[in-house]
């Protein structure tokens, strides 16, 4: 099914860093500036992509480079890179993390390398070998799924390590980067008892995550200081998939006395939610209000748009960009863990509850 | 509203290449093998992310390096990286790209980078003379935001470039990747009629898109070739987002005699029919069968899952790196233009039509 013929062997696809083989570059740039009727500069201005050459003197140059088939010197040494590690597709934050990590790392000429750990699986050598073998200047792991363990193993190679941590995990001495759970349920929950809500559920991400536990507690305790204690058959746990959403939303929608309301783990759940009340006939908000959390770009499309607790990914990824860029620096971290505020943005998934429930 | 203070000094943050300081490295490793009682060897192994260590072998010396401050010596050059080039986001097709790239070119010791061209607005430098400065082994471009001129500008830097296509442009001598959007377009037109759709509106991405051309005019073509022609009244064009498929959507379900099936250019409009049909209390697909082009992971999301023309965006990124990989060995590439199958996945969004389109 491949569509190209395999890729060329390694000893050709990598150039070679050894040699100072610079004479073939420089003598066709002096080749070109002649034909050009230009300098070597302007050549070279134009070969690196810097302003400062006309309009047509540059297009005669590129001309000309295409023509003779200029080819850049391959002894270059490339410039290093700092690694993003991803596990598993997560495109909804990986990107925006990615983004934030550029923010700060090109300025300091490093690159953003992109790797997903999970595609690594089944190959000669283990993610960790492949990447260390890369040599970046540093590395930011971006996503729960990296164990303590793997953790150890990084920080053992001697590379300067981040951790951007949507799940708050802690990972020993590895600086780390996330967002206020916390503040950030208790804000959901306050929004929903200030619009008169009072049979409220939870939908919480897995137990085993830190960060889902955080925001199942922080409804809990907000409720509880509103002096509307949580009824916990009105309370679910599982994964923070669109599955677990839609099957727990079926369970608290199916309830004789269902809830108004639903605070969910995550985005993905809430729209399984979403999906729950279509199937039951149940319209948000008028039968049934739901709000989110991650703020991922799809909460924006959904039907109704979903009130959710954005999470700040791209102000997250910059930030364990410039804790890293203080380790490469060889300075010890301003601070160990740095957590970001979330931001509740309300859309129209969320409306005062109907005087009574409906009868469905 | 930074949360750090800025990073450190570009002569700190990047590490110096052109001295060979392994001197201090190497006596580390030394000294900590010793301690460690084991071989130089096997801490390299552990350094390098290696098997074949005992696991409480690897556990002592990993505590050994993060006890002793090991540091990578910095003089070793980074491996170089093929750098993959996104126009703002569009982070549901941009990481199965980067995996896609990933997968080939990992095996050659190259890494990903990841560069959001339109993050680098504003700064000191052009993005091309960023990107330059990292010195790529090639370049891929994935967004059709690219015009000819800065293919050109890249291309006569002298680096390897490919266009990952998703909007079917031409790039002169730039070889490209994409996916057969008119095959894709005609599948999804022949599902609605064979469900027994007759009234089917278009609703196009932007007219000076060649790929929104396209898969409008194969939607055309296979309802013509159907000898059923599409009427001209229900065909609309607008930009690939969520806000233009509300609002032509709205104009296309609030005509007299509305479609009972739409076709959309991409999987945001077809979001924005899902909440046009939502507002106008039509449910899908009992009263409107609806289907997309894209299958990004959102498509799984909606209510109900929606019907979907899959662009195998992995495979794309794959097939591009095998251009590349040739290019940067200096061959011929196999193939300048190839384009991909997609697929048309059958969820939920689409039925037949009721036997009379039901009163509003």
């Amino acid at each position: 099914m491949q569509p190209v013929s395999p890729g060329p062997r390694l000893e050709r696809a990598r150039p070679d860093l050894g040699r100072r083989g610079r004479r073939r570059g420089e003598l066709t740039v002096a080749t070109i500036a002649r034909l050009a009727g230009v300098s070597k500069p302007t050549v070279s201005r134009v070969l690196n992509g810097r302003s400062g050459v006309a309009d047509d003197t540059r297009r005669r140059i590129e001309q000309l480079l295409r023509e003779h088939g200029y080819r850049r010197p391959s002894a270059v040494a490339p410039s290093p890179g700092v690694e993003v590690l991803f596990y598993g597709l997560e495109s909804h934050l990986a990107v925006e993390i990615l983004r934030g990590v550029q923010d700060v790392v090109n300025d300091h000429d490093l690159g953003v390398g992109f790797t997903d750990v999970l595609a690594c699986a089944g190959r000669n050598r283990s993610w960790a070998e492949q990447l260390l073998a890369r040599r970046p200047v540093g590395v930011i792991t971006a996503h729960s799924q990296f164990t303590a363990e793997q953790h150890a193993q990084l920080a053992a190679s001697g590379i300067p390590l981040v951790a951007v941590d949507p799940s708050g995990q802690p990972y020993g001495e590895v600086p780390s980067v996330a967002a206020t759970n916390w503040s950030g349920a208790v804000a959901a929950t306050r929004h929903l008892l200030q619009l008169g809500h009072r049979r409220i559920g939870v939908i919480g991400g897995p137990t085993d995550s830190l960060c889902a536990r955080e925001r199942l507690e922080a409804c809990r305790a907000a409720m509880e200081t509103a002096g509307v204690p949580v009824d916990p058959r009105l309370v679910r746990t599982g994964r923070f998939w669109f599955e677990d959403g839609l099957a727990l939303g079926r369970e608290l929608l199916g309830l004789p006395d269902r809830p108004t309301a639903l605070l969910c783990g995550n985005d993905l759940q809430a729209f399984g939610v979403y999906e729950a009340a279509r199937q039951a006939g149940l319209r948000i908000p008028q039968d049934l209000s739901v709000v989110g959390f991650d703020g991922i770009a799809a909460s924006h499309w959904c039907g109704p748009p979903l009130t959710t607790v954005c999470q700040p990914f791209r102000e997250i990824g910059a930030a364990a960009a410039h804790l890293l860029l203080a380790l490469i620096a060889g300075q010890p971290p301003a601070q160990t863990r740095i957590e970001l505020a979330t931001t509740l943005v309300v859309r129209a998934s969320t409306a005062p509850p109907a005087q009574s429930a409906p009868v469905s």
